[in-house]
């Protein structure tokens, strides 16, 4: 986390936590092979469409953070991931975002492509 | 928005939502009455433990948004917000958050005061 | 401001000064007669290429600041404001910008058009 | 970089350079022997009262970019950071900061006590 991301209440401000998963989602695609580069090359991004957070404890400036992801579903033109954040041995929060896929050049939903379907792997498998 | 919140597909990053409803809820519980300096000037502040968000469209740069709040519950130390996010006719968003009230001196959660119940007013009320 | 920019210390992180500038400058162009969406609808845009911020004081939450923008040079492909921050009677930062006018199709540098220098008046003018 | 903090001109934002140099700062103390949680945790925090930046280029998403400290002056309550932005052999920015070093309890400046001087190291050194 950055100095800048911590509020008055000495903890990370809740929106800095999309920017976490919007970064880990990059990772996640990455070790699974297709960089995110490779995917908007190819003419296709991933827009969000819902996100949902739930918060056990908070980050405070130093905190060294983890996020674990994992794919929980995948459909024809959808995938949903979640994001389970710790620090040392406790959650501090739980996230789930669902993503569609959609061409760069502002024409709509595209179904998944195979390299982003092997990218992201089986449902339930850890990233 | 700001120009700094658009990205590169030309919208709005998701997480300047958060930020927005941040924002809402204070001018939310201002209109009812308690200003965010008064409850933080009590001992006491929000905290978010919740927040789902689902998009049906996206805001463009220069778009003009409104966010409207209303009350979805209230408890004994939490309370649900909605935010509806429209551009024009058309919904952009659709947000909800839950909050709890804690102590600023970080002894934990406190019981909804009786100035913030009467700012929040009653459950399904328009912000 | 919003909560969000605050930090730790209880006062604005720096960087969102700059945020705050370029949301002045836009204000500028259009006070002037010039929408920044004009602007870039006529296959131009402004890029940052010199910044520089002098702090006498913060912002607190809460406070209500200022931003008075005077143009302070304007050449044949660029141009530089000046941004006075303050709060009540208090002067909280100064700020210079450089821009350079370029090609939205990423093309380089272009002379400052007639209805951009029309909107940004004489050097030296109050914004 | 993160994605969010890329523009709609495809170029990371301005404003985002600054949130660099304040993590830059960071390690480099740390680098130096001295972890920013130990300079608050000893009653003393660094506050920018100068930023300047020089832009030759932009960082594009993907982009691998390094920032390069360097202690430009020190005297006794302020010191002065010089921070080289580049990608591949590209210099993107040069960014000069000045801090003062003032006491967390809000009572104000204080020399730079001697394991911050440590940290620093002479100025014109590398970091």
């Amino acid at each position: 986390m950055r100095y800048l991301e911590v509020d008055q209440q000495g903890v990370v401000f809740n929106m800095w936590y999309l920017g976490y998963f919007d970064e880990a989602m990059a990772y996640f695609l990455d070790d699974g092979g297709l960089p995110y580069s490779d995917l908007l090359g190819s003419g296709l991004d991933v827009q969000l469409v819902h996100s949902e957070i739930d918060w056990r404890s908070s980050l405070r400036f130093g905190d060294e953070a983890w996020v674990d992801v994992t794919l929980e579903h995948s459909g024809t033109t959808s995938f949903g991931l979640r994001f389970d954040v710790s620090a040392g041995a406790q959650t501090v929060a739980i996230g789930r975002t669902v993503y569609v896929v959609v061409a760069t050049d502002g024409s709509g939903k595209r179904p998944i492509p195979p390299r982003l379907a092997a990218a992201l792997g089986p449902a339930g498998g850890e990233g």
